[in-house]
């Protein structure tokens, strides 16, 4: 059986590559199965630094399989889907090393990533709703990712939207053209290597710990985790220290 | 007595037209309790689809009507505006079909709308806080549409944003020209028109509950709740099934 | 011993000018003590209204005094300035009169204060990581005012954004040329102060009590306060009541 997804490790990166192009690299429980297993293999290799999930072909991502979501399915059969794509979606967040989404793949997963990145011509939607099936789990990173208006104009009517609207709205954090696409990403990858493998881990750690609190007990939770992570950081992330002269950069201009 | 609105109904599209041009349109009493009336009205009637907003008038669009938050309105009168506000707000919320903002409503309807499509010359303000009442109960919505530092600066300074940074913030998701503001909210109208009535009406009513909890626990629910929505969407949206190919279709580029 | 920051009252504006140009204006245990104490002073002064964050030099803004988060100085220094720095963030929140951010502070800053405005050319990251420590404080207010897929970008590889990206992700509400960063700032103060200063304070009281409930119950929330700060801010605000002509427009366009 030849496997829907296709994966290389480099230097820390895996490369996760969707490549069921049968089904148009759509959600289906072997390639959720496969994800899943891919992404929290490893997740204590300390060799393993970032996850990218690209997908192979013209037409680059797809959402549900929906001849698994048809009324003979049944409904014991939906609930399965739609069980592993929630715990698809946890195990990106659960990954302590970053996940970037490379190129247009499924919205849902796009909005889960921590970091995306799209081509200039590339279009997301959430048609769930054209097939009698409403994008509710897609629904929920896309609601933490992008305004509230443009959320919910995709999840209530189906329509596209353009790359640039999904960096205007939140969804991806770059927009390159196709020949740049894969040295934006080595450039992300490569800020992220030169960075403690624990300090990163630790931080994503605190970032989803966080942003769900109300604001004042996100800072109580600082001034307890604060010196906390940055003392495990500080032990990994000693021999990374690039002298002062830069530390004290964080944002200029005129 | 004249009413305040005008509501039209065709093709499952129910169209409320503000037209209180004497009062600038203001979230009046009698404004508040005709819309609140007209969005509530038909809400279990299964031909009932869109629900859109619009107004009459060169100008638009008005705050609460300040004649009954005066000094000598006194404050039940003032609590019974607040308290209206935010049970109109709400209605919109509870609407199990969408309702859409087009042209420049006040601010706070067009936040707390699903979709929001305006004019390229719309602006927008919040200026409660100039007539020594703070916009509160509008702050509500705006703080989940738009990114927080517009949101502050449109509460506190009083100041208009003009569209393309309504656009950019979130608080609306088209932005058009005035000849093309029909034919976009006809669009919209039609994308849902085509899709499952029940599904559109779980899937909003999905939303609105996971956007607020943690998003694990939004993940859970989505778990339980997906085969259920996902379920009864199928019954109710059968018909519309388009077949698989374009099903898989979901985000492309190059 | 010269102080770190230099202070100007005038006219109800309290400009804060960090000048410790020799650590880059870094976020200093003094200079910590410094702004917080700068910020708290003078809470329950009725002539002030508003206080800015600006500061000197070419460089304008650093993160953490490195010095003070190195392996030497130990755990219980770096849980000081962790904690120090969540107080500093907590008072700009608890500050009745609006803290406006002016140029490119440190990024934490930026992020935190009510309303930001920057220079084209300014930058903005959060390179913690880069020195071990993961910016993990910083990232509560970064994650509160701008979109997910940016704030974890920022986060996560520690690259810079740019002023536009800092405009379109939510960071600032305003970019301007350095030419007219005095003048923006100040129409934004001048809108402050034609307000009244007791419904500026109880307004962003509501908005930061609101903001992190859910929708429902911040409705119910606004239904009780609503007349409470409608009715406070009336008694402090009538003075300042231009006639209801201009208290109408809210939203105007074609």
């Amino acid at each position: 059986m030849s496997s829907v997804t296709n994966v290389v490790v480099n230097r820390g990166i895996k490369k996760i590559l969707m490549c069921d192009q049968k089904s148009r690299n759509s959600l289906s429980l072997a390639m959720m199965r496969n994800l899943l297993e891919h992404i929290k293999e490893g997740r204590e290799n300390q060799d393993l630094r970032v996850i990218i999930l690209a997908a192979q072909g013209p037409v680059f991502s797809a959402g549900h399989n929906l001849k698994e979501l048809t009324s003979e399915a049944g409904r014991t059969k939906h609930e399965e889907v739609f069980r592993l794509a929630s715990e698809l979606m946890s195990s990106i967040i659960d990954s302590p090393v970053p996940v970037i989404a490379q190129r247009p793949l499924v919205c849902q997963l796009v909005a889960q990533c921590d970091i995306a990145v799209c081509t200039e011509n590339s279009k997301f939607s959430t048609p769930g709703a054209n097939f009698g099936i409403f994008c509710s789990t897609p629904g929920i990173p896309l609601a933490r990712k992008v305004q509230g208006s443009t959320a919910l104009h995709m999840l209530l009517t189906g329509l596209p939207i353009t790359a640039a609207e999904a960096k205007a709205s939140g969804l991806v954090s770059k927009v390159c053209t196709a020949d740049d696409l894969e040295g934006e990403v080595q450039k992300i990858s490569d800020a992220i290597l030169s960075k403690s493998r624990s300090v990163i881990g630790l931080g994503k750690r605190f970032y989803y710990k966080q942003v769900d609190l109300d604001v004042r007990r996100a800072y109580d939770l600082g001034g307890e985790d604060g010196g906390e992570s940055g003392h495990e950081g500080r032990q990994g992330g000693n021999q990374e220290l690039r002298g002062e002269k830069e530390a004290g950069l964080v944002a200029r201009g005129q």
